[in-house]
């Protein structure tokens, strides 16, 4: 186990009807706050009108921004910054999925920079100081509820890049998962894929001396692949929606990849997909996932095989571990085909055309400042390219 | 799942030599410090020079108050107080396992209280400030190190109360586990049993749907359970020693109990026994903990069937699920056997005197106030008369 620091502060409060509590939840942290949101599902849901209801009881002042985008963009944050420093808004209450909260996370940061806040992304600066953001959640999947991360993309320079800070984990996060009832059922797949790879980025690791952080890796995605099928067939079931947010926010607060080199090469690969094709980010990763494990697998082949036995449920001879990963890696590909997730980079609408390109962005090869990817098996643009063409 | 509030703020700073950076990670908190500690064992191993050299470094001024005894006890918490409030003590960093830091955290929260401290645990009155509290851990068990309870000894009238508040979690913990090295074998063996406790305490529930957390407690469970017998046979193991020390942490920390109705009822047993004949806590637990098993199995059957199974690695004919359930207790009790502890109260010098003024006590019926103890079974004095009795 590698030496850690983990802190988690972010409340989280769960359950049925704690959207209701928001006001009061609030009241003793803001004098006045930005209420940031997507689209109009929350005013159709009738969200809105509760969460606003919430905040006039308890006399806070609001203004708000809608029009937060999947794949959340640069020049709405801009106008966010814009708007809190005009109104002098001292926390932000994100209404909406990771999109919202990371828009949220990056108006929360940029209301104290003196320069652009593209510049902390591009920079990876240390941030001094950033307002609260509290948030609603209605998507699980990008586990950013509890997390001090965001990603943003910049539309002009087609970059989609990520940022994190202790400083912009939320103050609270309120988890109904009645919220999540209306979600369309692509969407949910999306999240699903989403959360299990922020478990697998840290579970598939060369470090050593880790049963407490595999186990509970392990504990994660088998609730989360026992209660998917659920949600998907019925989006109404409040038990298995239960378990499904629950276990995104647990597998991106950071506890479960404490101690252990983690990766992240396929959120890199993904990151690129999105940049250019706008691409969902969950579909993206289902996608990448099964195409990077064939890729490295023979660079650890016991994590694995540990992958195989303990998450997908393979059994057989273990003198054939080759046969044992394969029949994992194909048993992934199967449940993430059963949500109906893509297989192909070609069903989300991506032709070869900018493979090379994709490629070498995600190394920073293309700037000519390459650094490899991934930690189990350091990549490079070389390498990224043939795990792109694997899933063409 | 039930509705959940989860707040877990404490940071911990985890692995080799990160004592050494107390100093600096205090000066942003602190003015002036109470050192708070046991015995000799710190002055012995150099850890109390390590520390105060690194206050020192940081211009930190420190008074210090030594003397916490295991089930730490109000009449050093009073002076602890009064030191406090002379000295301007703005931060109390205990050096110490569960003790200590239940010392510390009752110091903390009884200088801002007008009346006696031992108020706030008699009649768990919310408590509106409390002095943060920083921890050197050398003794992996209690979970204090993360979590908001107190628990103390009132050795006047024989009383063991335990209280709980955020306001009592830890500023930040530092975990190094080569400060394990040099604990003995019994006491190691007892901080095994107290924070599979703190997992049983939780994991046992009537509550149902509840995967992730399910998952969650039998991932620490196994773990614990693997990596016990290792530093019991080697106590400088370091990688074995990383397992248990985090799993105390997330045992404890309220992460693994979230949506579930816990039990306590086996805490409530044993602090009867320790509040009289001063046992230790993780002692008394393992010899309460089997004898509470056999007599509430019944009352939820599926529940130990799980148990059994997926904790004790029992396997056989589901059709005999109670064959299973005793096969699995019988398990638990070897494995503490082989830990060296105890299995009877006579192994822990407590004779048939006082069994059933420890039960009336338990329940409250000594004081004519009755209220059942435990959820998964509610248990009245005589019940717990009974559970005394099955291992006396």
């Amino acid at each position: 186990m590698l030496n850690f620091d983990f802190y988690a502060p972010a409340r989280i409060l769960f359950g049925k009807g704690t959207q209701s509590q928001i006001g009061s939840l609030l009241k003793p942290h803001a004098k006045k706050v930005l209420l940031h949101y997507g689209g109009g599902s929350i005013k159709k849901s009738g969200l809105y009108d509760e969460v606003t209801a919430s905040l006039l009881e308890s006399e806070i002042p609001f203004v708000e921004l809608g029009g937060v985008a999947p794949n959340p963009r640069l020049s709405l944050v801009r106008e966010g910054i814009a708007l809190c420093r005009k109104e002098n808004v001292d926390l932000i209450l994100a209404v909406g999925g990771g999109s919202a909260i990371d828009s949220s996370k990056a108006i929360a940061m940029g209301v104290f920079q003196e320069g652009d806040v593209w510049d902390v992304y591009e920079q990876s600066t240390a941030i001094e100081k950033a307002l609260p953001v509290a948030v609603i959640l209605t998507i699980p999947a990008a586990g950013s509820e509890s997390s001090g991360d965001t990603v943003l993309t910049n539309e002009e320079k087609k970059l989609k890049y990520g940022y994190g800070s202790p400083r912009l984990r939320p103050l609270l996060s309120i988890m109904n998962p009645e919220l999540f009832f209306t979600l369309p059922k692509n969407q949910i797949a999306n999240g699903i894929a989403d959360m299990m790879s922020h478990v697998f980025e840290r579970y598939f690791t060369n470090t050593t001396h880790t049963d407490l952080t595999d186990n509970l890796c392990e504990a994660v995605l088998k609730t989360i692949m026992k209660n998917a099928p659920l949600v998907i067939a019925d989006p109404k079931n409040y038990d298995a929606w239960s378990e499904i947010g629950f276990s995104g926010t647990v597998a991106h607060n950071g506890l479960v990849g404490m101690g252990r080199e983690q990766d992240w090469a396929c959120h890199g690969m993904e990151h690129e997909l999105s940049a250019i094709y706008d691409v969902a980010h969950g579909a993206g990763l289902a996608v990448l996932t099964p195409a990077w494990m064939s890729y490295v697998y023979k660079d650890n082949l016991s994590m694995f095989v540990q992958f195989a036995v303990n998450v997908m449920g393979v059994s057989g001879s273990y003198r054939d571990p080759e046969a044992i990963v394969l029949e994992g890696i194909a048993r992934l590909r199967e449940f993430f085909n059963k949500l109906g997730l893509p297989a192909a980079l070609k069903d989300l609408g991506i032709d070869e055309e900018n493979l090379e390109l994709m490629a070498k962005k995600s190394t920073g090869a293309a700037f000519d400042d390459e650094s490899p990817i991934g930690s189990l098996k350091r990549l490079y643009w070389q390498d990224v390219l043939e795990i792109y063409k694997l899933v063409r």
